[in-house]
């Protein structure tokens, strides 16, 4: 017996004011589930379920493990994690109130008198920041939140209609619009509610409080399911913004209610009934057969979240078409449209993809949510394959375009992630708001749900992703209890200690991942180095493990020098600097030779060399390892913008460059920064 | 007496269809001038007018002289203008009316039932279309152009309103919306009527058929001085897209009214009623005083268009604040915006200025037009001045970003032109037609009205601006007959004869252009050199002239390989080719070491070496001279994006890069382009 068969979808709370009485559902606010015998009426699995449960999902070969199960430890990650619950989330939530994102929902509940505010898509930023604030949950009680969220839940379900329709913005005037066709391509209401029903979804996993999974219930069954489909007496859909796919196929995971999957399978279809322009399709990544895409294009947020759904479709149903074209997809992504940061989208014009190996860097788009959404895309091709060319790149985008979003206090975003930036542009690039506030819920939510990223068991034994001082208190697929605990400084450094505890002696496999970008490594179990060890796979340790057993890792930590491929325009005659998985930047205030022009910065060059040497600095930008590359600050140039001479070689002053991590770029005053340093033979 | 005396303009010609009979004024179609006392009646001057009328212009240092006073004899531009008035004018005049530009006029007068068609701007096509035939008059009769354009002159006419007010696009249920301030921000109307303007002079100054000037003075008489400006009784105006202020200071100049100029003014400085926010004050280039501008931002039309109507509204007052700010922004243009076409504009994201030194070449947007207003502000800049550097900056717009505008058979446009272009992008660069048509037109009538910027006289004698085979048919200030005739193989060849030949023997100065890049020049007067020739300047030779007189010029013509300033990052690590006024680009079609991939143009490089070798090819493109400079073709790179290793240097096969010109790309069949190419150091 699962949820569902106890909820009255067909039954309707009342939007008007009067009757919110109604609302104080048994339960709420109590930590404790809905219903009256709620042991009887829950699935039993429901606080077992993952960032995404696939442990029924049939073409998954790896399972997620529950954000509760994962407990990350002090380490690199722990500061931005408590950062992320004790200063972002809770002043994200002021912003939102400031903003009349609440408002919107309370003023239909005749509770405000403020007028709509934000665009189209605002109701998401609600849902988003729920869900941020529901993984953290998973993490930790957090009472004070609790009692906020609930508040907030049942004013956001007070302003449900009737029919089960939810939307802040299509009311009034703007009802008439509705999901007519042509307002769901530019509308996003199926996209708030995909947020909404991840939010409730992650909520329900937090606490077992169903209330606002009800309410994205209504809307799909009572609202969206009788009217809208490929049926003749229905109207057609089109996503417009991908992400109601990925989160039907989620609902359909904890419900195992099938219609929610062969929803998302018509939408990621598209419905030829909709005639729209090669322009549309091509910018909203939707609208036509996924199966027929052959590359990323048009906006890149809309593009990762619709392989993100896809892939969730092909992880229940296996369908060769889907795998296919999202192989094509992932192929395209790695060999041409990924920046070095995992940032994804070269271009602000229409925040798309650009042309294969399109990669401007001072006009890099690379929006915090398109990272977001490679690394969610990323987990799921994992999630199939249990391939490590996956775990690869959601690391390179984790470490680098992911945590750049965020600044190190918590308080400001990045919407834009550039890989270069002149102060004199006057951009702003870390904001504490933005209209379209999308991204700091996104980097939010991401931060909170990360230890279900770490690991995954498969019938096989379990897998390492990730590494972090961490412990995992979860069980094999055969059901033996199993404490996994990594000590490491990992980024700094690249040796990592596992020690694996089943509860009792059992033969499995321990797949620990050796990194893409360590070329020289070594493995010792017990003591006893390993053989084969390959990078950019994982190692299956496979033997009786027994609790006192010790994995000792040693990744190759050098920094290193990186080219482009040469088809990158933009950096042709540029290094990077990448040292573990951490890319680097060079801000030009911490130049030994440094000048407050900005037009100065391209007078940095670096010297082909690979003695660069490495020195952690703990008062440093909360502490980094800090990188000093061989260089030359060249003479002032010639203002002319073109001259027809050629420039003398090997001059300049010689200098170290020093080179920061690249996420933690702007975290000072304002500065010129670069990833790719032009430079220049001896 | 002048024109205007003879207008009266507060009457009105009817809009109804019986009423057209009206318009049949006496002299259309017949060659002269309307009224029934022509010379009476017109300004005696009408035809003496150049691009622009500067002879009366306080602070105009140069004078024009008009088009119809300079024959272009075969050589170089000959067949570009033939092509022009051949082919691109008759075939632009199927298109417009295809696409139901003419039509949009016609259904106001009930003589067509077509819904309207085409952008909001579309009305402004026609009088474009109709300047480039006006300036085509001017140089030869093209009796069925000039019925065809009598015609739509008159069905122009037929639908403007009893209160002059004339567009195709705000009537019916958008009348409403007329010049509300919200509208003149996007709503082109003043943007069309200037391009009225602008046809309707070079109409008159073609033929002296004042009927299409005088609906444009009714407009602005009747309608536009009347109900708008600075007054408390009038409403506010904002130009929105810069195009009205020179037009109505043309007319001024046409017509001596004053008010004309001072409507202007109050335009260019922006009318503080209305309340612009900063991104559209930044984007529009309009609505602030245009002296409080400190750099070129926004769209690039609208900003050149801006500094053309600044520079004539100086040319006719001297305000010192205007030629400051002129100034300024010309040193931001040619140190950080101009590309090495002469383009402007380096983003389609609101097809506009980057930051300085932001110029891509695949992603470059640099519009025809803005190439073309990029030519117009620099004529007007240089009338000011007689300063060649000015000059420069058109010339290396014309021979190159303009130029390359419209294919060799006339009949195909760019609206963007990159300087790099990869042909798996699918882009289409040249097109026949576009739904926004501006650059087409713009092309034409820039071509057609070339001969106009030939020649300038001041008092001190005459200007030759640039080098063709022609003739000037014109008189010195003085009143003097004079003829000049170009003898050149230019642009291939560096030398020029000109020959002297004033009516009677008298002492002035000819002032011939030293082009910038010509770095080592030769001038002889009948044959005895002249000493102190310096690139980039006016060379003053001052003598007592008479027919017979020679002055032979040799300009150097060696390949010169060209670095981009190290702040551009786009142009890091790589050089452009150049030949006089010529910039070059490659095309993998030509390459001997050809591939059919396109993601493999990266393999070529250039070496450092400036043994570049040129030979005219008559054949080739309608005859140009290719560049072979040493290159080498290099191994497939890895497909990997980056990778951690030193490439090695110096390999690949040694072979010859061929260049062509670059106006002259994209007329085969489809191929991979660049203008600045890899080196590598040998």
């Amino acid at each position: 017996m699962n949820i569902r068969q106890k909820i009255s979808r067909r039954t309707f709370i009342s939007t008007t004011a009067s009757a919110t009485a109604a609302l104080a559902i048994p339960g709420i606010g109590k930590g404790i589930a809905y219903a009256s015998s709620p042991n009887a009426t829950l699935d039993p699995d429901w606080k077992d379920a993952g960032v995404i449960a696939t442990r029924k999902s049939p073409y998954a070969k790896l399972h997620s493990v529950p954000v509760h199960a994962v407990t990350i430890t002090p380490g690199f990650w722990s500061k931005r994690r408590e950062t992320n619950v004790q200063s972002s989330i809770p002043s994200m939530r002021v912003e939102l109130l400031e903003h009349g994102r609440m408002d919107n929902f309370l003023r239909l509940e005749g509770k405000s008198d403020a007028p709509q505010r934000g665009p189209v898509y605002s109701d998401s930023d609600i849902y988003k920041w729920l869900e941020a604030t529901a993984f953290a949950m998973q993490s930790a009680p957090l009472p004070e939140l609790r009692s906020q969220t609930d508040v907030m839940i049942r004013e956001v379900v007070a302003a449900q209609e009737p029919s089960g329709y939810l939307n802040t913005y299509f009311v009034g005037d703007r009802k008439g619009d509705r999901m007519l066709w042509k307002t769901q391509t530019t509308g996003h209401e199926l996209y708030c509610i995909g947020h909404l029903l991840q939010g409730a979804i992650a909520y329900y996993r937090a606490t077992g409080d169903p209330t606002l999974l009800e309410a994205g219930m209504r809307f799909v069954d009572n609202f969206l399911l009788l009217n809208y489909g490929p049926g003749a007496n229905q109207a057609p859909i089109v996503a417009g913004h991908p992400e109601i796919e990925m989160s039907l196929i989620e609902l359909y995971r904890t419900t195992g209610d099938k219609q929610y999957l062969n929803l998302a399978g018509y939408i990621l279809k598209g419905d030829p009934r909709i005639p729209l322009t090669n322009r549309q399709i091509v910018y909203m990544f939707c609208g036509v057969p996924f199966t027929s895409r052959t590359k990323l294009e048009g906006h890149a947020v809309r593009a990762m979240y619709a392989c993100c759904g896809a892939t969730d479709y092909y992880l229940e149903t296996g369908d060769p078409a889907y795998w296919k074209t999202l192989n094509t997809l992932w192929d395209d992504l790695a060999e041409h449209q990924l920046y070095l940061t995992g940032g994804v989208g070269a271009r602000s014009d229409g925040e798309a993809f650009g042309n294969a190996y399109e990669l401007p860097n001072e006009r890099a788009y690379g929006e915090s949510c398109a990272a977001i959404g490679n690394m969610m895309w990323n987990w799921r091709m994992l999630s199939a394959t249990g391939d490590a060319k996956f775990t690869d790149v959601m690391e390179r985008a984790l470490y680098n375009g992911i945590n750049s979003g965020m600044s190190l206090d918590g308080k400001m975003y990045c919407y834009r992630n550039p890989l270069a930036f002149n102060p004199a542009t006057g951009d702003k690039i870390r904001n504490p708001w933005y209209d379209t506030t999308c991204c700091p819920p996104n980097l939010e939510r991401t931060f909170a749900s990360l230890p279900g990223y770490f690991y995954s068991t498969s019938p096989e034994g379990v897998y390492v992703h990730f590494y972090d001082n961490s412990e995992l208190q979860w069980h094999l697929e055969s059901g033996t209890p199993l404490v996994l605990k990594q000590a490491t400084q990992y980024p700094w450094e690249g040796a990592v200690q596992i020690s694996v505890a089943p509860a009792t002696p059992e033969e499995f496999t321990l797949f620990v991942r050796i990194p893409g970008w360590s070329k020289q490594n070594t493995v010792k179990v017990n003591g006893a180095q390993v053989a084969n060890v390959v990078p950019g796979q994982y190692l299956p340790l496979h033997r009786k493990w027994a609790s006192g057993d010790k994995v000792d890792l040693a990744f190759d930590m050098h920094p290193q020098v990186i080219h482009a491929n040469p088809a990158v325009a933009d950096d042709r005659g540029r290094i990077a600097l990448q040292r573990g998985p951490v890319v680097y930047c060079m801000e030009q205030l911490d130049q030994t030779v440094a000048t407050t022009e900005s037009v100065n910065f391209p007078r940095y060059v670096a010297r082909l060399t690979e003695t660069t040497t490495s020195q952690y600095e703990p008062e440093l930008l909360e502490g980094v390892v800090v990188l000093e590359h061989p260089g030359a600050f060249l003479p002032e140039p010639k203002p002319a913008l073109y001259q027809a001479a050629v420039p003398q070689h090997a001059s300049g002053e010689e200098t170290k460059l020093r080179m920061i991590p690249y996420y933690a770029w702007s975290n000072r005053e304002l500065s010129a920064m670069q990833v790719w340093v032009p430079y220049q033979q001896a």
